[in-house]
């Protein structure tokens, strides 16, 4: 029996950067329907259309589809981030889409009018999840579980004006990490952050930094300011701004659109100016005003330890005690922590990023204890992965660098050189489907070869399975690797790379062809150069 | 150094079936709340609930939470129906969860009355997507892709009154796959049945049976019949409920609510009882008044070539041509298929499973046309996979059969059984979580022993590195396997199998010593007796 052939390495090195087609213009191909439709099927539906001559074909404003393209990038980092929530033991769960609308209203403060209302269809008054954290808080309530570390991946819907091109949509993905249950203080914190690091680190997305903060040193901090306390939350929302607007503008908002007096806003703007390591932890403490308040104090040392977890974790010096952070949601009660990217990798021809933070996350021990008919409380921490974001980063970084991603995963196409060969095609590649070969041929009763050879280059088919009357005749079928247009240019060697495989005519014998191949294409996917490791493994 | 012991082969065997904890009680879980909350964090927020005295905590009618055993078992069935999907060589895609609501009116029917709309907040007219299909059809026009092969798993939204006990609710995922664009006939349409019985049979539901039919021979029967043609659509949603009602309530519906004339239902009522393979296909072509009809002998015509390529796949005994088949959807304009069980597993204490088809689709030609200014068709086929009712079935039968699932992937438990001993812990966990191993710890600062193995034990961690005093001295880690509740009883065993490792101090050495705990854990996961695989592969 013939032996497998050698393959230069290079040819398959090559599989590994696909051809990239560019992104689809779904967001912004809105095309008018000029109710022209002339031959109608179904006369009925149509109708409805031609009595609508305006009718756009669109998506809903801020919001678009995902192209295969899209699709490949977000698997990839969604992979990583979930593998990252299940190595520290967390939990898959989801929730419906939309909640009674009293589950949602009044926790997220400010922007609680962003909400998206579902119509009186009689029945309940609905509104779509704004988040996964309230979510989250009503089914630990609902069915009173006092502990759980868990994962949800899941939409989340916001009306907010959409900036398209910062990556900003009404429709969006979040990755969200919580512990709940009564820990000792700081041990669940840590471990959120230490997440927060791994993730980003995993992603390579450059230098990082995480903000961190307490909300009762926030709290503190404006009762020692002289904040009246019926103003402490909508103040927190426009120090929150800090990241986007500069200080004199949080300023101007704070006293001329929230009332805050001049002399006030100016002794926050002390404070909001600090940053930095255990150190200034320890300089807080001493703090001549700070030091007076209760709140601050106990916020101050729970930030203490844990800085001291976070050095056990080998991840302090990506952390940051930063007075300036606020995080604008209103059920923090404790630590609250914010990532931003470092670098904005503006390369040529590249326009530059600004995504703002990327993860971030917090204490929350009062939410359950809202929904709770007796207000039992179970207190939360966690964290919440900005993927659109990351998402954005990566693909305008790909479009850059001219990355090239495959958008399927098909190992072999099965092709004919000769007319009259589709029964041969459906049964060969019915028996590479079962052996659980991803395989794909031409739905054409007669295509040309260099069709399917072409079809095979423009969509990354590593392998071709050819079948014709001299393969038939002298029971062999013939295995080709597809050669990168690279490779051709580079001298064509492949050309005579190809390997023949006896093919028996017995649908068990097929089988077992099918089996050889499988093992076979199993190594393609362990290592870059399968051909070097067949030999090695198999000997028809 | 010490070598890696021995463990018995049952300790392994044993980890395979875990704790089942019972499914929560998210659907009936409502609990009233009676605003009693006492210790009031953020008062303004408290607020509102006591103002609400009757806000019930629950999820919306016909919804519900997916707890960690629900998504367990998705996550299982779904990796199978997508890796199915992804070997026929589909891309993935996403649509926004709702659409311009004149996107999806005059698409599904009668059933259109079932879409959930959102509020008029100011802007466009909004509704939640019914179907995967019609977003697909609005995606291709968009675009003006003409070739696609794409598939899609996502929730959609139909506010129907959920039997919820038969796994129907008012959300639920759709697994999607289609073929977009010309080829010649029956090859896309074969290939849809084949990954039907692909994913059917891999599941191993029990045997099933998928009847076929072709819109155009369902209208061409109507035709000869004598239905006028304006009751065509009326009539086709009318037969679509012969699998859940007889034939007597259907002829009923025909003749009293939909005004058919009693002996056209009688004509109707002799074809649908007509069942069979290829043969009776060749009996309908002879039918004195059927073959009169155009349309219907295409669709023969169709049905034959299919029944060639079917037996070319090897999958021609699962198909049964069946008359009574219409599809109640608008949409469909040629080729029609079902998926149904062939038995339902009523075992004792079992209660009978009446789940309906588990997967369906046809052939829509149209649909595309009517998005595309211009009505350029782009013909397209597909299918539907009904993961909810299969959910609902393996969770069915696991709960009969007792099966147990964990819900975490934890590999190690890092424990002491000493007082002070956080710190140790929290560098020994920093350094298996950035080798990428699973593992977990209680956040407690002196947590007891026992409490910590009892963790392991009632959560499925398989192994557990221990850290005292003792091992810190001899510059050792302990290696515990779990044993399960039957190891123990069985004798003990497992009490002496403990592994010594070297713990050196420098955090250098500790990450060599994570690296080899890693490939150790690896062999953990490719096979079932780690420790006979250890043995051979590891000489520290």
């Amino acid at each position: 029996m013939p032996l497998l052939g050698l393959l230069p390495r290079r040819a398959w090195a090559s599989l590994l950067s696909q051809l990239l087609r560019p992104p689809c213009a779904s967001c912004t191909g809105a095309v008018r329907c000029q109710s022209q439709v002339a031959e109608a099927v179904l006369t009925s539906q149509l109708k409805a259309h031609q009595e609508k001559p305006n009718f756009i074909i669109k998506t809903p404003k801020g919001t678009r589809d995902l192209s295969p393209q899209h699709m490949v990038v977000r698997e990839k980092i969604l992979d990583l981030v979930i593998s990252c929530f299940k190595r520290h033991g967390a939990k898959g769960m989801d929730t419906p889409a939309f909640e009674l609308k009293e589950t949602l209203t009044e926790k997220y403060g400010e922007d609680s009018g962003l909400m998206y209302d579902l119509k009186d269809q009689g029945g309940e008054l609905l509104s779509l999840r704004y988040d996964l954290t309230v979510p989250f808080a009503r089914y630990l309530a609902m069915n009173k579980v006092k502990k759980m570390k868990r994962y949800h991946v899941g939409k989340v819907w916001r009306r907010e004006s959409p900036t398209i091109v910062q990556g900003r949509y009404r429709e969006f993905c979040q990755c969200d990490f919580d512990i709940a249950g009564q820990f000792d203080p700081m041990i669940p914190d840590a471990e959120c952050l230490k997440i927060m690091c791994e993730i980003l680190s995993g992603l390579q997305l450059g230098d990082f930094l995480i903000k961190v903060n307490d909300r009762r040193i926030v709290d503190g901090m404006f009762a020692v300011c002289g904040v009246p306390e019926s103003k402490f939350r909508a103040i927190c929302s426009s120090i929150d701004k800090l990241d986007k607007m500069a200080w004199k503008d949080v300023r101007h908002e704070m006293v001329v659109k929230k009332g805050l007096a001049p002399e006030v806003a100016d002794r926050i703007g002390d404070y909001v100016q600090c940053h930095g390591g255990v150190s200034l932890v320890e300089q807080m403490f001493q703090d001549p005003r700070l030091s007076q308040n209760k709140q601050a104090l106990e916020g101050l040392g729970d930030l203490k330890l844990l800085f001291e977890y976070l050095t056990l974790f080998g991840i302090a010096d990506k952390i940051s005690f930063d007075l300036s952070l606020a995080r604008g949601l209103d059920y923090y009660t404790g630590v609250i922590y914010e990532a931003m990217l470092l670098q904005t990798p503006t390369q040529a021809g590249e326009e530059p990023l600004n995504v703002g933070s990327v993860a971030a996350g917090g204490r929350y021990d009062g939410l359950v204890g809202m929904f709770d008919p007796k207000g039992h409380k179970v207190p939360c921490v966690g964290l919440s992965i900005g993927v659109e974001r990351i998402f954005y980063i990566v693909e305008q970084r790909m479009k850059t660098k001219g990355e090239k991603v495959r958008t399927t995963e098909t190992q072999v196409f099965v092709a004919t050189p000769q007319k009259n060969f589709l029964q041969e095609r459906l049964k060969l590649i019915a028996e590479l489907w079962d052996s659980g070969i991803k395989a794909e041929m031409l739905y054409k009763n007669n295509p040309k070869l260099l069709t399917q050879l072409h079809y095979c280059e423009s969509t990354g088919i590593p392998l071709v399975v050819i079948i014709g009357e001299q393969e038939l005749k002298e029971g062999v079928i013939k295995i080709r690797s597809v050669a990168s247009r690279e490779e051709v240019s580079g001298g064509g060697r492949n050309r005579r790379d190809e390997v023949f495989l006896p093919f028996p005519d017995s649908v068990r014998n097929m089988h077992l062809l099918a089996e050889k191949l499988s093992s076979w294409l199993i190594v393609v996917e362990m290592n870059k150069h399968p051909f070097q490791m067949t030999i090695a493994a198999c000997e028809y």
